[in-house]
């Protein structure tokens, strides 16, 4: 596997596959690499025959009170495992690298970023699309992986995607979870062992919710309020918000119909958890 | 020549381009094609293996007094100009084919853009890269071409180019003139015959203020000053504006040194027209 640490080297390496006639997949992640990262090369690896794995903390995404200092790193091991997952090529560059001079471009998520996650974090989806479009011109990938925990994200990248005629074809990767449920995520790191035995409750929650919806008679109201009473119940958790939107539109709803997410994020004491299921119930005819 | 009219139908001629591993030229055009757009044409043909022409008046990029409507179009004579060109693909989508839905997405040029012609074209700048970035995913050109008589232009697609690791280069092509040093334009159409005989004036009028500020003992203000003098006694328009800046960063300039460009705009009765000359002083040791 070789590591890149530069804009030029990457480009040489992608122009070289390019030539070669090679499909190129790529994970963008942002490192402190778990299963769910490895899934996603995995994926990648099967379906292309150039991997390439960015690790990148993008400060752009990051609110001023946000944790982009804290943000857990260990390219050590990252490296290691990207090895291991088939990755040809990491590519790693820091913060200059990526941002050399003051862009005269600003990138403006204008729908699909005001719900979930986007209304306690301005700023953020506008920075998630500026890197992505980087990192996209830079790898040039036929296909590009992203995880559906972070299904807002991917959401707003569809979306980018169509909006602006990216030629890479955007593939979600189902969410990897902890025997007990818990979605694997880079944050997990920071909950207590208490914390840590209660947040599986968060997909249980999330469950209960569907399965509500799945009956067909109760309103998105109730639906909500299900799940959000589960979840003051049991998680330990202070609860963020609990919603249940069209999928990947993330418009609001009037009845429970087509293709939905119901998405709930919780607060630990040093960690911000999210999950969240996408399912489809059919309307009457 | 193949004429394409759809997204579709032009991403798989692209694709196929680059599975032959054919290096693709891009000239992107509003069309009402005169001879600045086929030497772009011409200079593609001899630098790649595929011509890619695109004609697309751009909604996005005229204000709502603008000439949007009354834009010139003759798409019949400019597909024979095209082909004579040596353009092998020529792509003449309708405003529906390019913004299908509503983009999520906005694009802000926040340099370069707030000069110029930008002053008085608030967006303006907004909706070129933005056509541009759709034109680059669609194209996927190695090389795309644009003309120097819109230099403000130029150096707003320079910048995004470099902002967003843009995997294209840009190649700036001299202005073409008539016989007489009137800059070829789609808009000189809308000359009067008495305007017609006066217009050559605005490139004589900046030939006049670079010989100044190659002098070197002059100030901006004066070189400024020496081609507004000229412009009025010469042009019978009315003077938009004139101005000597750096280039291509289109920074205020405290000295006449470096790269610069004086450019000026000026209004006929039904057109408006633009010139530049972009030239380099070598400041003292």
């Amino acid at each position: 596997m070789r590591v890149i640490k530069t804009v030029k080297e990457l480009k040489e390496f992608v122009r070289t596959e390019k030539k070669a006639g090679h499909q190129i997949g790529l994970v963008p992640t942002m490192g402190f690499l778990h299963e769910g990262h490895l899934t996603l090369a995995n994926q990648a690896r099967q379906e292309n025959d150039t991997v390439i794995m960015s690790i990148f903390v993008n400060p752009l995404q990051f609110g001023p009170n946000e944790d982009f200092d804290r943000y857990p790193r260990n390219l050590e091991r990252d490296e290691q495992l990207a090895a291991s997952a088939g990755v040809d090529c990491l590519f790693t560059p820091d913060v200059e690298e990526m941002y050399p001079e003051p862009s005269i471009i600003t990138m403006t998520v204008t729908a699909r970023a005001d719900k979930l996650c986007g209304v306690k974090r301005p700023g953020h989806f506008d920075g998630v699309v500026t890197v992505v479009t980087k990192l996209f011109h830079l790898a040039e990938p036929d296909k590009a992986y992203f995880g559906l925990k972070d299904a807002q994200q991917f959401a707003v990248i569809d979306g980018l995607v169509t909006s602006l005629n990216f030629p890479v074809e955007i593939v979600g990767v189902e969410t990897v979870r902890e025997e007990d449920g818990l979605a694997k995520s880079s944050r997990n790191v920071y909950l207590t062992e208490e914390e840590r035995l209660k947040a599986p409750h968060l997909q249980k929650g999330l469950q209960l919710g569907v399965q509500a919806a799945k009956q067909g008679d109760k309103s998105v109201e109730e639906v909500i309020e299900r799940t959000v009473s589960y979840l003051q119940d049991h998680t330990g958790a202070a609860i963020d918000y609990v919603e249940l939107l069209s999928y990947p539109e993330l418009d609001s709803l009037e009845k429970v119909q087509g293709k939905m997410i119901l998405a709930a994020a919780v607060q630990y004491r040093k960690a911000r958890l999210i999950d969240n299921i996408i399912f489809t119930v059919r309307g009457e005819c």
